[in-house]
């Protein structure tokens, strides 16, 4: 069976009277979209990780708080700001660590500042959660068009976790320049890491890349470096979790050890990531935390055990890469190299 | 419950009317050893998978073949020896690829040249059998005791894979100087790479290290960079699956990228392996062919799919570590370095 109608997967969809998301913890078995129709569902999804990705979940708690603002039958401004007030902090409840969440929240009740009338503050608040994702989208292509720059017809790119289209609004981060590439049919192969231990890569980059009709091969992250040699790989891009002051990056464990190797096989290693992932506060790479995560992500699979009972594990979620390793680092208003410290200074006075 | 009897696992043990097989694939889920009493359950045994290790292989065909010798039934010593033949060809089908099988069941065959009765062959091919699993056990504990040369109290190793004692008589290769380390009370530290897709470090070195009380730390194969830095491992050590002539050594992937890691790292990386490892037939090792194994052994896990359906997949069983890469080989007769060509041509000519 061939399939012909290709497209880019969207996780999360405004649909007026209700939220369309992507279960992204049923991929790749099954495509399933949920409709969110009460706050309570949208709170549900994101504490359940249905959606993931940190513009996706902000994405989807605006949503849902317009949506909370659509059904709220209050007949006074004040109680109605009120109740949208504690909608907001309920919905920030639902993962309390995602930064975009509440930020995405607070720019929603802040954009009520003036409003006259509930019919205008529902009007406004939908139009505000439209714009985050529009905004959202028009970062990742934009990161997507500035990465487009460093590839050529031909090049085969490697890649680990999903900083992919579902992850965001649409086109995602490291995965954006693959989907504009084949919209121009520029020939790009995308080798995928798989991911251990959560295998991201595997569920989620190879689905939503085939979803689009862009070539990837999957392969395990033990594979990286006979990969790298035997297929001739060009580059290496990957997302970010948080990028320091000085340009080192936080990323998904296995992207240290893939800098180093395009260090070692002498190609250009890149990170891709919108000014919101830079944290000017952290001066370098050693002061971001790591967080371990619990041994059963490592010992068990699918619920069954691929460990012996009682294993000692060492589970760090990320890895920093020091700046000197990366090549460039792909942001919405540019690639900034060499002095990060400077040019990371400049993204953000300018 | 504390565990108090430690021991190191062996995989075959000799019992006069029957074998006594761990089943290592329901290690380590379940510990099992199976009874195999007839040259069908022997067959079974191999041919399925449930020993695994060149050497653990080639010691169960061997007490296969001395059980069918002891069962056999014939009055003539020709009737005796024709029937034996016909049960070596039998079992050398039950896995057409392991060398190690066929170089056993020759051995066995070569022991009776001069017997002069069916009850004098029958003790000699026992005989025999019990001398290639001694001989095995010596080789793997002389190579432990050479490894073990190179490690200090205090240190933390790096293994990829299974190279252990169920993959041999006992001891293993690369996990030798663990177990001697263990009875001197050295104190070491092993990492474990879990050793994707099929989970050898996961499933089985880490059970028969916590058996032994060595003390065993899991970690996924993209940890192997941030747990170099983190842990401040000291160095690397792995088995092999063949070696050219000129030190290059194909072994599991995933082994190319640590050997990488540390030289990057500036640490020691070691191969372990016998003499009969070596193939001097083979120059270097751009003429090791890598076996690619079926794109399931990716995509799914107990049966669970954790990849797209018709994801395109690279899936290279091996990887080949240049020698230059290398600190050292150790074998039974010592460990060599440098000029590897040379070194290797003085083993097999002294």
């Amino acid at each position: 069976m061939t399939k012909t109608n290709y497209s880019i997967p969207q996780s999360v969809i405004w649909k007026e009277d209700h939220i369309s998301l992507l279960d992204q913890q049923k991929i790749p078995q099954v495509t399933e979209y949920l409709e969110l129709r009460t706050i309570e569902d949208v709170w549900e999804a994101i504490q359940s990780l249905k959606v993931r990705g940190a513009p996706a979940i902000g994405i989807t708690a605006s949503f849902g708080l317009a949506l909370a603002a659509l059904q709220d039958k209050s007949e006074s401004i004040e109680q109605f700001l009120s109740n949208l007030s504690k909608t907001s902090d309920y919905l920030a409840s639902s993962r309390p660590t995602a930064v975009n969440l509440v930020w995405a929240l607070d720019r929603l009740t802040s954009c009520l500042a003036n409003i006259k009338s509930i019919n205008e503050a529902k009007t406004k608040i939908v139009h505000e959660a439209i714009q985050i994702q529009i905004e959202d989208e028009e970062v990742c292509r934009l990161i997507g068009e500035h990465a487009l720059t460093v590839f050529n017809s031909g090049d085969r790119v490697m890649t680990i976790c999903n900083a992919g289209s579902i992850a965001t609004a649409k086109y995602g981060t490291a995965l954006a320049p693959f989907y504009l590439a084949k919209e121009r049919n520029i020939d790009i192969s995308v080798y995928a890491c798989e991911t251990r231990p959560v295998l991201q890569g595997a569920r989620l980059t190879t689905w939503e890349l085939m979803q689009a009709d862009v070539d990837v091969t999957l392969i395990t992250d033990s594979m990286a470096a006979h990969t790298i040699k035997s297929k001739n790989i060009t580059s290496i891009i990957v997302g970010a979790d948080r990028i320091a002051a000085n340009g080192d990056t936080a990323n998904k464990i296995g992207t240290f050890n893939l800098a180093l190797l395009a260090k070692t096989f002498n190609i250009p290693f890149y990170v891709a990531a919108p000014l919101s992932t830079f944290d000017t506060s952290i001066e370098d790479g050693n002061l971001i935390p790591i967080e371990e995560r619990h041994s059963e992500e490592i010992t068990t699979l699918n619920g069954i055990r691929i460990a012996p009972e009682g294993v000692k594990v060492f589970n760090p979620a990320f890895d920093v890469t020091p700046s000197e390793l990366i090549a460039g680092i792909i942001t919405e208003k540019g690639i900034i190299s060499g002095d990060y410290k400077e040019e990371i200074k400049k993204l953000f006075h300018s």
